[in-house]
């Protein structure tokens, strides 16, 4: 029998989980797990079912919008890996632990491809079987970032991906590019968000001298920085550390961090709700 | 509007959910948050619902039990604090804790009274105009273990409490006691479960150079040691540490490990399920 | 024989160690325990040693002055608990946490009185046989805060005290204040900083949406919130965690963040240099 | 100029880090770090020093000795990669890490050569062009044992290394071969030990349903599981987890825990100390 994933987003109104588990009871499913959440500041619904059964997913949709508040959200699909590409630049770490993850099948999904700025990396991407495209860039200002953009593209529409990963991906995107991918980017910002914002945070908590460094995986939205946190850790650090040893540090926490957002991600337990996620661990 | 806690174990079988919540929504509740659990080796279902409403608990339960499977378990309760009556011995530390959130209200329980075999800490106890009641111990062997546990059964019985914490009481009692207290016994353990189950565990864990100590709440069973674990936490130490350091250590974890797992429990978050324990945290 | 704690700072150079362990060796003491640290972007020698023995510290000092380089400081001071101050608002957990350590002997010091700006704790205080002060505030602009910093310090002066604790102490001090205890203060900052800054941080990080919350010790400087960190640590959260219940959790973090901070402080284990401490732990 | 490390192991003395400290200023080298520890209940002194200077370390070594008590252990050797064999049996992630961080310079050691009882990780051992034995086992009875372990010194004796890396290795030693190779062998254990010893320590941990998982990493000796450990890490796990996900969890525990572990040892940073470890970190 197939596993399907039902995800919904609605107003929230009384009776509802009665109703939408009613329509997985008639269409004769077998329901294996819910999750529902009631965010109290906007009166959000949002509830997450595993269910399987012979049962066509266009049609469990259609009942349950008809009995839904409008505008509903309503997903139904097949448990199934997730196809992504990633975007990297010169560092390998995040890269490394996930070519290995899609060898191994560690994680739900499959790699279709990696976009690069540089050509540094292509060695290791090839060796495990991957294509690797490298489009150099040419400058910061807007001009050079959209046309990098509008070659990233490009390779980006011929792949049927679900998600893009900026696996350490260096360079700020434009507005155009994060709406365009709206709710499939994923970042992996290598500090303890919202603490040192922006370029070199290793050297900045070096400096201020903290005791804990930590990653943040999350969406990325126009706002730099600022998107929807999926997954935060930390590790202690110490007064005897270089800015070299913490950076090295980091990066195990990053590449870490990143996996572990990926799989909640991957696995459909992620909801976005505003500037914040729901997440059904 | 009053606020009910709904728990319900009963046998898995399919439309569950929809049978659970339909009754809750025919009798015109709202419904602020329900948990459902599938255990999977036993098919036993675990569901938490909090609901508010002008209807009588009983109705709902007795609904309830009539579209449920034969032997389920099912309890309607007001949101309220829980009742407790700790059982010390000499150490004051997860006492002292204790004292202090009942003081000022940092989790939902009263301390009706304290129990202890020494006087130490009677002083403490009643500083914060709490009963305390020694009752000495003459002896381990079960004669003795069980006259003084008659001893303190006369006293628990002048008592409505929810539950009886165990907030290092350092002997071990019969299982005619844990028996007769059965999932209402709770148990701060001063380690890591499994790991140096028994006396002295700082001092264990310091001749076998661990790196990290813990500490265990979990409810007590017969098998010493061994009740479902409700909550576990950590702590690094090092080569440096004396086996005094690493008590003093330990206990900042106790204190904390058993107020976190006290929490979920008095929220009737915690369900017992053989030897583990579900919680809808 | 009595427990003498040497703390050196100066300029490095060649046969530091050598010299200063030549003295003690010299001086006929027993050395327990020693530890050094360079800091390499000041060139700048740390070292901390434990040592017993029947010996005038005024004599070791001038030794060891006579041997390092000039404006080092030497500072040998007999192994004793610390004399502290609290300063206090209205949150009562760490200062009940140190109240009970007080009372128990579980930290190296003597709390010699409380001061707040409201009188809500003073009948927890005086039930452990501690002072309290009640010294009102009547606003926040620059002639208030120096009137009433001008009360405390009145108080202040009546005791004979090592370092002045905020253990929740809301109100912004005046540069006068904090230069004229500078590195006396320590601070509990309701945050993992240098994240959520000032005031209502919970309320932030739970707009952020973060995953993760923390709490920081650190000395006061005249730079709000930018002092010298002595230690961390954080705790995960979750999108079920109302602003209140996050609170709750970050009052724990709090308590022991900053008990452990105050361990490392009062065991002269903790150096300035500069904006950040060198910890020999 | 080159960099030394000095390690001494020996009996406490008055004196000792002015001597040696004396013998390093005397030689007119540079001393970058010093750690000293005194391990209490056998009095013994453990000293670690980072220097550097154009200096022959066969001369200080002499010098030291002739100082220090008799039996000392002085080693002075070059700050260097160290060189390593890997031990594996199937599981890839331990292996794949350590290949990783091998090929771009992420931890100070070479991978001269893989080992493995089965074939199915030379594919992606080769892909980073090392060298790949299969040297297949044939039983676990003593003579089984003996004979594979021959085969395995035989490729062993044609290596030179510093240590033998257990990444997964899942054959129990014999007591000749821990023996031969004592204080070279480092194992990562796939729980948080003493806890779940022995076989399928995941299904023992879902079993008795812990709350925290965890792994150690440490050195082998005879006494299965019980060699002095270098380093352990934890994560939290709940109800909802199943044995395969609790081990996939465990597995990047694992990982990290055994590449901090193996940074320490190949810093020069771990002494062992009877069944214990002193880490100068």
């Amino acid at each position: 029998m197939t596993n399907y994933i039902l995800s919904i987003i609605c107003p929230d109104q009384k009776g509802l989980v009665h109703k939408i588990t009613g329509v997985l009871y008639e269409s004769d499913t077998n329901v294996d797990r819910t999750d529902e959440y009631v965010e109290p500041e906007t009166s959000t619904f949002f509830m997450r079912a595993v269910y399987s059964g012979e049962v066509n997913p266009t049609i469990i949709s259609e009942k349950l919008r008809s009995i839904l508040p409008k505008n509903s959200q309503v997903n139904v699909q097949i448990q199934r890996k997730k196809n992504v590409v990633l975007l990297v630049t010169k560092e390998h770490h995040c890269l490394s632990d996930l070519l290995i993850r899609n060898e191994f099948n560690d994680l739900p999904f499959n790699i279709l491809a990696v976009i690069s700025n540089y050509d540094s990396l292509k060695e290791l991407v090839e060796k495990f079987g991957i294509i690797y495209h490298h489009i150099p860039a040419f400058g910061t200002d807007i001009e050079e970032r959209m046309s990098h953009e509008a070659e990233m593209i490009n390779i980006l529409n011929q792949y049927d991906f679900d998600y893009i990963i900026l696996a350490k991906f260096m360079r700020i995107l434009t507005s155009d590019f994060t709406e365009k991918f709206r709710e499939k980017l994923i970042n992996i910002h290598h500090s303890f968000l919202p603490a040192f914002i922006g370029a070199n945070p290793y050297r900045q908590a070096h400096e201020r001298g903290v005791k804990i460094i930590g990653a943040t995986a999350h969406f990325v939205t126009d706002d730099l920085d600022e998107g929807p946190i999926i997954f935060q850790d930390v590790i202690a650090v110490n007064h005897t550390k270089t800015v070299a040893e913490i950076a090295a540090a980091g990066r195990d926490v990053e590449k870490i961090v990143l996996a572990k957002a990926l799989k909640m991600v991957f696995e459909d337990k992620v909801f976005i709700a505003g500037n914040k996620t729901i997440i059904f661990e």
